[in-house]
């Protein structure tokens, strides 16, 4: 009789994963004469009902009051900030999704190769400053909310940042996605919607980094557009077999299947209506129940299981730079990239080319080797799916991936354990064996042509490592899945080249390896976080800043100005505005003074022993002992600095996590020593942020970059600091040098040894070390302070010194001499106020090399191979 | 230094409970004059930007496509459907949400005293269609939907029932509120919002129920506002530690900590401005982490337990009429009582009154026993929080609370085991005890008095049952606990008096207890589910449905036309248009033909013994044995009959399902016969659910009510299918019987013995059994038929025929022979269409008793002693 289900059918889901309906990318039909047909109903009705932007005050204050009516069911009499800033972003929201629809039908009427960047991570910070600023709207926004009794600044600050990353790599995503809306390229991003975000760093008075998670999507979350109707099932563990029927087909059935569901984040340009699209995938259960309990008749087990499903996306692995082989990271990579390929695969069917045709419609770029499973999954769905032969569906792949390496860094090298990945993708993994025998043997035979029995070389290229258990390297993967493989600064992607993937340049060619150096979105990092520096930029140039934003290669213009004395003025009053309002800020979050009459010193960035924030401390510990020795009569003579340190650590990573005990520690007693506190201060800033980051380094008259050299890839922050006028001190490592090529030696304070010297150095330390009291006395003097107690307790700090004593992988006391010479350079230098102005004007004069518009230029033309798709023109 | 946190001060949390912000129920400032003060902002900035309801045809329009535009993001290029449902939902949304306002804002000046509806279940249905005709915006909506390509009824469709609870209980609380905003009552319901409703019903073809989960908020919901800025931490487990300081204090610590979200859900009254509030709590995790792994430092085991904060609403208990000892359903009514009365004690505070003023103006209705535990709640906060003494506390709580009994059913009488109460909710257990001690033993003193010695009728009345474990009993503290206890028909009153409460009246006086006889909402049952037939009275009576349908008395007015033939003509033209509706709808979703041109007899209610199904299909398999006994000739004379079952069983309720299954094997057999398929078939509909009903209800003929005398305390489909024109079946029990009164029992079909019958009954059937073949012959050779496999195994079935074998509590082979005959009276009553259309018109005309309308005045003179607050007048 009646009946809904076959039970038995339950579990045997259809071959191909399917998708409900095509929400965006529709294709208007048209009629005999080509003119577009009215899809549906009355083509007058719609037009004479369909609404434009809120453009001007009246209509903005409109729609504000009108979202606090509807939306939040508020009135005037109970409408808080809170509330105020929710309507103000539903008001930009809507502004911001009319110019997404008409981007995107623009899309789809043009379709054009679109470039799709896959990031685990997207910093974006805050997003309501960005969106005015970006749609021009930004006076009108803040007369309007004024005029109902609000303070635009207020509003901003109820936002709670979208922290979806750990640190460079995620802000990197962040801003080339602006620049790629910007720069009116069809380019989408692809992540993951965390429920927790990067965790909340909290201080205890001790020094101790306690984390609290981060549950940004508490309250409402006004830029995403839930779209819960676009949705791939993703299947996990089962069985794969293969048909060997001659194809290298094979069925994977089976196992665990959860929902992705897309959230897309509207990701404005800066003065044009082009509006991309970032999804972000949530996971659920699909129907919200498991299989195997329903069957079972187990209803309330059914309904439990599915936290299995929401797990996924629901926490930000807080590691940054290290490889864990949790089952969970894995799945989320998984999770990830098979939800992206769906999507994008579904996209180009509605094309209706053939699938070989994919390479000239997609291009896919994966940000560090997280999305590498993007590689066996597309080989996967177009053998097993698509019935394509091996070699087509290679090229395909290959002529479709792009490969950015992140790090050199043997400990941050992606890792899978072969079981782990045999239970979890059984599919995917042979897959793998398959590329390794196919592909790589392809290679391999040429190997053998060229460096005939060169067994270790097969071994090293091989894309398992062997051991127990065996491993997958992802590295490895991603580069030979990839047409392109590329670094992040000229030194870096030199070193990928000749250390980590130099035998496959040896079997590829060099030309597949190249370079793009980071860059940064000159919107954010210099028009919203420092509008004052902005406007006289535009002042002073005479340029809208509409243009030199896109064009940042115009801030040259202000070069001659270095002359003018009464521009200088106007440069360091805006620097000390900055000051200014960091101290309100401190002052009003955790109610400390700070002195806002010295020298900003900046070091803010993940904890990390590679990024030596323990040469910072020890350096300025060595500035107290030095300062504490003089008489008051020297000190008077002293430049007065304050210290800035701000980044989380790891939860798990205790070396880290000392240093900033140590930090801490050393600012509770020096910034009460009423012998120094006037000329020494220090201040660790807890919970590091986008939005931190955007109120500390416009402030800042020198930064440091201190990184070991040959350790950091790039580093962006950098890049922030000089664009607002602060002065880089740096080691000769990543995007260091070529800041220093851009704004002239001259202009920055390097130290260090190079990156050559470091594994002879390393070599050195272990076999013949030397002691510290020898090797560098003025560090054994620190020491000594420390191991007195005059921080506290010395035991904490034993392994963290232990760590330099013994081996000093990242060569503190190779550095530590020169380190302090260049400090004592950049005093020397700071006397001569007029000329440090000077070099802050050329500073931020030359960095318009460092626009992420660049890049993405960069990667549009010499890789992804896309052209801009303006809207409306 | 720096600090933002002291970590010992974690896990203390501050004594009392607080909310963050008050939300609504701002009073606004007066200047000296006493005029209103504007609250913010500049007044006419304000006034010009705020709008009004969209009320014509073209706003709608334009309101319609701007939320495709932008809360869909979408085009007139790819809306389907869904999209269009859902624009059209935030549209009326809108609407409903300024008149929410508007509402509130009054209840805010006027500062009338509230009630407040505690249900566990509301049974909503679907929201659509609903609140167009109770805004009185049908046809326009109607329209501009049309005249953007698309069809309403389509839309309604495409919602999906919010079914937040199991049957009748759910459903009357729905109907309660939809009267209550009709009748501009300032009343509030509280609930839960499961994010699982009760399951969806799918049937295998063998006849077997399977559940899967109804993940109803899959979608998004346009019928809630989120209101996550009003939230309330609840505490579970932990310590109670008695002050012993000579109050009756005492400090609950510890334990586990979860936040309490405020959802919103706008209930319009009908034809009125008025639009009440019904409030669903969500659980989920407090800070989004577990305190205790947070501070053991594991990071991801922190994040991780916060699971079982967000099962607390997870999922709505499937089951009807039974208790169980779960501790996760404790939680449930905790956590909702406890946020519930939070936010009504908060709401009272606001009006700047003594605590002990709190009777005057809040009334608390207790739906069923569920909600019980605001009575040891309210005495927490009054004792331990406002340092009230017990006595004081005691009288303003059982000023404050009222209690509805919905059973007598000694296995539904929820009863917790101490072991359980004491671990999950200390304090409560506490004062339990002490109410037992104090309150009961002044009654105990009583008691002593008036009947001395009678130990028997302490420990029968005593809020703990002994055993192992104790038990607390939920229904006596719920009695004792209130101001007024009430039974919802008179029978049923009846009952609750003589039987489960007896002792308490003696002690209490006769009129603490009252009967409120159930009624339904006319606005549903008749207007929306049946548009024909509103139409159709309205144009007989030559009254406006706006008045009609608010005073449903006038119904009587159609009396005097059942006289009238064209008028009956009509009258049955609209049945037989429903039953082609129904039978259109089948086709569509089963791919059934169904005979529309035969008497329509449905039972449709979950699957109980106690409601009887089993009485039904077996008469159905008597018809059947009789009919394939009859001569063709024969055959020619009998009465087309269509019997349709629909319900769903408790997952865990073995008997219920065996009934389920023979319903579908009986219709596989006899739906096929051809002596006998144009004569009887049989369906049994999947799934249950308010939608279903809207369409089943107005096409019946008769329909089934036929629970075993004593055990149905009410009934409302009873009243639903009668004030559709539907004749009535049944036994003389709950609403029955004055639905018989009202009506007249010579147009309702009575069969069975009566309750004061049954106890004997069922003592004869345990001492003195007399065998199936001696006592009901009939029903005999219908256990032959089943039991000779002409329906399938008949082994299958055995344990539901032993049961009615052995024992038989329900009655069935007592009533067998006068339900046959009942059957009998209807088939010969529906020869003579004249008078059954009579028939059919007087019962309609007479049901004006049942609106919901005069059940909520009844509550709001006679209970609560609230008054209108009409909005704007
Ligand atoms: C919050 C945050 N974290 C990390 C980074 C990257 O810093 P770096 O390039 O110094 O590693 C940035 C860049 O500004 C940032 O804003
Ligand atoms: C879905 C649903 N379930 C249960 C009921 C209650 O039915 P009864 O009064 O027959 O128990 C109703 C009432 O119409 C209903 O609509």
């Amino acid at each position: 009789m009646t009946s809904t289900i076959d039970p038995k059918a339950i579990g045997k889901p259809p071959r191909r994963r399917h998708h409900v309906r095509t929400l965006t990318g529709y294709l208007p039909d048209t009629d005999e004469s080509g003119k577009e047909k009215w899809p549906r109903g009355d083509e007058k009705t719609w037009k004479d009902a369909i609404r434009g932007p809120d453009t001007d005050t009246t209509s903005i204050t409109k729609s504000v009051v009108n979202h606090v009516q509807t939306s939040l069911a508020r009135q005037a009499y109970n409408l808080d900030t809170s509330g105020a800033y929710q309507a103000a972003a539903l008001s930009v929201r809507d502004n911001l999704i009319l110019n997404w629809n008409d981007t995107q039908l623009q899309y789809t009427r043009k379709a054009p190769k679109r470039a799709y960047y896959l990031s685990l991570e997207f910093l974006m910070g805050r997003t309501l400053d960005n969106a005015m600023l970006n749609l021009g709207l930004k006076d009108n926004y803040k007369e309007s909310v004024d005029k109902l009794g609000f303070n635009m600044e207020d509003l901003l600050e109820q936002e709670r940042d979208a922290a979806l990353g750990n640190g460079g790599l995620g802000r990197l995503a962040a801003c080339y996605l602006d620049s790629s809306a910007s720069q009116e390229l069809p380019v989408w991003g692809y992540g993951l919607r965390y429920r927790y975000g990067i965790f909340q760093q909290l201080i205890s008075p001790e020094g101790q980094q306690l984390e609290a998670p981060d549950p940004w999507l508490e309250m409402q979350n006004p830029w995403e557009l839930p779209r819960l109707d676009v949705n791939y099932e993703i299947r996990f563990y089962g069985q794969a077999e293969r048909l060997n029927d001659g194809t290298p087909r094979a069925h994977w059935t089976g196992g665990q299947e959860v929902l992705a569901v897309a959230y897309d984040v509207m990701i404005p340009g800066c003065y044009t209506k082009s509006t991309n699209n970032l999804r972000l995938w949530e996971s659920k259960p699909k129907r919200g129940f498991d299989l195997n309990s329903f069957n079972a008749g187990n209803y309330e087990g059914a309904v439990g299981e599915s936290n299995s499903a929401f797990a996924i996306t629901s926490v930000l692995y807080p590691n940054d730079q290290t490889t864990f082989g949790k089952e969970l990271r894995l799945k989320q990579q998984y999770f990830w990239t098979a939800a992206s390929l769906a999507d994008m695969i579904r996209r180009f069917k509605n094309l209706g080319k053939p699938i070989t045709d994919i390479p000239d419609y997609i291009a896919i770029q994966l940000n560090d080797t997280h999305p590498t499973l993007v590689i066996p999954e597309l080989m996967r769905i177009l053998v097993d799916e698509e019935d394509l032969d091996w070699d087509v569906a290679w090229k395909i792949t290959t002529n479709t991936v792009f490969y950015t390496n992140h790090t050199v860094l043997p400990e941050a090298l992606e890792k899978w354990p072969v079981p782990l990945m045999e239970h979890l993708l059984p599919r995917h993994m042979q897959i793998i064996f398959d590329i390794n025998m196919y592909a790589l043997s392809h290679f391999l035979q040429t190997v053998e042509r060229k460096f005939p029995n060169d067994r270790d070389r097969l071994a090293r290229m091989s894309l398992i490592e062997e051991g127990y258990p065996q491993q997958v390297r992802m590295a490895h993967l991603a580069c030979i899945g990839s047409k392109k493989v590329n670094g992040v600064a000229e030194l870096h992607s030199d070193l990928v080249r000749t250390t980590i993937l130099k035998d496959f340049v040896e079997l590829e060619g060099i030309s597949k390896f190249s370079n793009v150096t980071n860059g940064i979105t000159p919107r954010r990092w210099l028009d919203q976080c420092n509008p004052e520096l902005s406007a006289l930029i535009s002042k002073t140039l005479k340029v809208d800043k509409s243009v030199w934003l896109k064009d940042l290669d115009r801030l040259e213009g202000l070069l001659p100005f270095t002359e003018d004395a009464a521009f200088r003025e106007e440069w360091a009053a805006v620097k000390q505005h900055n000051k200014e309002r960091l101290a309100a800020h401190v002052k009003a979050t955790l109610g400390l003074d700070i002195n806002t009459h010295a020298m900003f010193d900046v070091q803010i960035k993940r904890l990390h022993e590679y990024k030596r924030q323990t040469l910072n401390i020890l350096g300025v510990i060595h500035r107290y002992i030095t300062l504490k020795a003089m008489s008051p009569e020297e000190r008077k003579k002293v430049n007065p600095r304050v210290v800035f340190f701000a980044g989380k650590a790891a939860p798990g990573y205790y070396i880290a996590k000392i240093t900033i005990r140590l930090i801490v520690n050393v600012a509770n007693i020096i910034n009460v020593d009423p012998d120094t506190k006037d000329l020494l201060s220090l201040y660790f800033l807890p919970d590091y942020s986008v939005s931190l980051a955007e109120i500390l380094i416009p402030t800042s008259d020198i930064s440091q970059h201190i990184s070991t050299a040959g350790t950091e890839a790039s580093g962006t922050s950098n890049m922030k600091f000089c664009l607002n006028g602060g002065l880089l001190v740096g080691t000769v490592d990543g995007a260091n040098i070529e800041i220093a090529e851009s704004v002239g030696e001259e202009n920055v304070f390097f130290f260090g040894h190079l990156t050559p010297a470091v594994e002879d150095l390393r070599h050195e330390h272990r076999y013949h070390p030397v002691p510290l009291e020898q090797k560098c006395p003025a560090l054994a003097r620190v020491f000594e302070k420390i191991s007195s107690g005059a921080f506290g307790d010395a035991g904490v700090y034993e392994p963290l010194l232990a760590t330099i004593r013994t081996g000093d992988y990242y060569l503190i006391t190779e550095d530590f001499d020169s380190y302090i010479q260049a400090l004592a350079m950049v005093d020397e230098a700071y006397l001569d106020r007029t000329e440090w102005v000077k070099k802050s004007i050329r500073t931020t004069a030359r960095m318009g090399k460092f626009s992420s518009d660049r890049c993405i230029m960069e990667y549009a033309d010499s890789y992804w191979n896309i052209e801009p798709c303006p809207v409306g023109k």
